[in-house]
């Protein structure tokens, strides 16, 4: 099975999964291709949260700002998984999830020049995922071109800073709902009904309709961590957050 | 078969998907993740109109406003065919039209505990769409979480009120090219040149393209029924309908 | 195989594979669903870049703004490949290219009736190219309806001017990045560091990020031709074109 993510849109996508069928005859699903475009960190976090869900795969993503430039490319080996993409952390976060305890390997594709300097999706990535695809277990071996590396484009997302009185935390994503999606630990609202965001009470509920349409909530997110939203509406809009923004919680009822 | 449905976006489906792939080996298809947000009886018209061109399969739908609360997740069995989704009737008109004149039956999934309370098409639906898939044709057998109900959220679409001198009826759902569906049944255009939509006389055509780019006409959709639309343009504009508007049609030439 | 291209959005491509499935078991592989609506031209470009990264397959493409006119429908067989959809133009571009220096064939499907006026990729092409696909490699033979032609509907793409002072070329395309597509051939940029683009001078770079975030800039495409961009931005924005505008190519310095 090969995975596919890209920040491409229509019709891109399309011609990766030809170079792809040229090679093997495998299953080919998208993870997706609306991904918000060049965005490494929002692309690393959503490839953490669906990747996992998958049975052993290759995994090609390629959101890649840096494309024709001389940044690297990597595939990693993470268990039985192998992502194939570009050196710029967007597979790090997913394949440390993958691991848990264990060690990843990184491994470094040298080609010595691509059909276009544009679309490395379709003219190294795509090629490359489908030979890993083909010689696994042994892929490393296969591939004349891949060369085992220690230093990679690392990214990790920030933790919440949380104290007796308040916690402070980030917002790492907005899914296509407008769900805001922090980084702070839902198991910290376990019994509270409301909560402060930034200054202002919501009601906190275990999910969206337990409030009427309309209505600013937060909620414990299907990745675990604290999401702030709108039954029904946009949280993004309601709670006027976007990526990046600070989240300061108060779990003491403010009045 | 498993086919996908839900108002997801972008990549929530894909966790879905890995999901199923890690208890089968079957085919996906996508139907659509695009469907209007929490928008029950637009997906129950749309899946409708999709599931009865289909083999039989497995049907995973999440459109689902009530996530989360107590409304019941249900398998219905249609045929040969399952339907996997909430109990708020947007599996209905789907599980009537696949068995026509025949019983469709309906079975509460009862889930003692979700991984997350926001998203059950990943933590629920999903791994029941794969296990009904993988224990066909015995999976009631199978599931030992399944119990046959007989009361459901039910859900029907309105019928057009006809009389001698006009038809009245409602706007079901409008495509994606803004072609505003009714359900007036397509026969009562037959042999008419010209007919009045809400007292605005346009032209009864074949396909769209018999009048020039831009013309406001009526024509029988691939549904079958009086469809308001705009060669190369937007019915839903042209002629200011949404979706449960009322349509009065007037067959008569109103000069 | 079998690719399906269509301006159909949600969830109308859904209904044509289902109709597919109910004759054969093949693997089906979505080119895009988002081609802008009723447009044969940028149709026709995206098919002719993206269907030669494919193996032999059927291609239905349903790009139609004649539907349910007396607009013929088509099989065309292009070496390995197939190609079914109507006959406005949308697939010629591609055969050409999967032919190269070879001929293509051109049948006519005559159907007596349809299901219905409005939706023939549901009603005609799919139902078409499933049964093409089942009788490879003698789909001719085996439909009745088909009968080779001489006539039908070619597109081509305008060529560049090349003068010795300049290069007056036209955008055949924007993809979903905002690239600006033109069909000036690359090969005319190599070794320029700058060059003006309708009297603007900009910096001739191997890719987006040679230049900082938001740099308009000139890169030779994936396609082999010149592409107006900004890095990390929309080059359509920023150089004011749109599909079909003309593009003057000064390869000299203009200080």
């Amino acid at each position: 099975m090969i995975t596919l993510t890209s920040d491409f849109g229509t019709p891109y996508p399309a011609a990766m999964k030809g170079v792809i069928l040229q090679t093997c005859e495998t299953r080919i699903i998208d993870i997706g291709h609306e991904f918000p475009r060049q965005d490494v960190t929002s692309g690393a976090f959503w490839l953490r949260e669906i990747l996992p869900e998958f049975p052993p795969a290759v995994h090609l993503v390629v959101i890649d700002p840096g494309v024709g430039t001389d940044r690297n490319a990597l595939v990693i080996q993470a268990g039985a998984h192998y992502l194939v993409g570009p050196d710029n952390g967007v597979l790090i976060p997913a394949a440390r999830e993958l691991v848990g305890e264990a060690e990843f390997n990184v491994f470094e594709i040298t080609v010595d020049s691509a059909r276009s300097s544009t679309f490395h999706g379709r003219d190294i990535f795509a090629p490359v995922a489908a030979v890993v695809h083909e010689t696994i277990p042994r892929p490393l071996q296969s591939l004349a071109e891949l060369s085992s590396i220690d230093e990679y484009v690392d990214l990790t997302f920030p933790e919440a800073n949380i104290t007796e009185s308040e916690i402070v935390g980030d917002v790492l994503a907005i899914d296509s709902f407008g769900n805001v999606i922090t980084n702070i630990p839902g198991s910290h609202l376990r019994g509270e009904s409301v909560a402060a965001i930034n200054g202002r009470s919501v009601p906190v509920v275990q999910s969206y309709a337990h409030e009427p349409p309309g209505t600013p909530l937060i909620t414990i997110g299907s990745h675990g961590n604290v999401e702030c939203a709108v039954n029904q509406g946009r949280g993004d809009d309601a709670f006027n957050l976007g990526v990046g923004d600070q989240v300061v919680l108060d779990i003491y009822d403010p009045q």
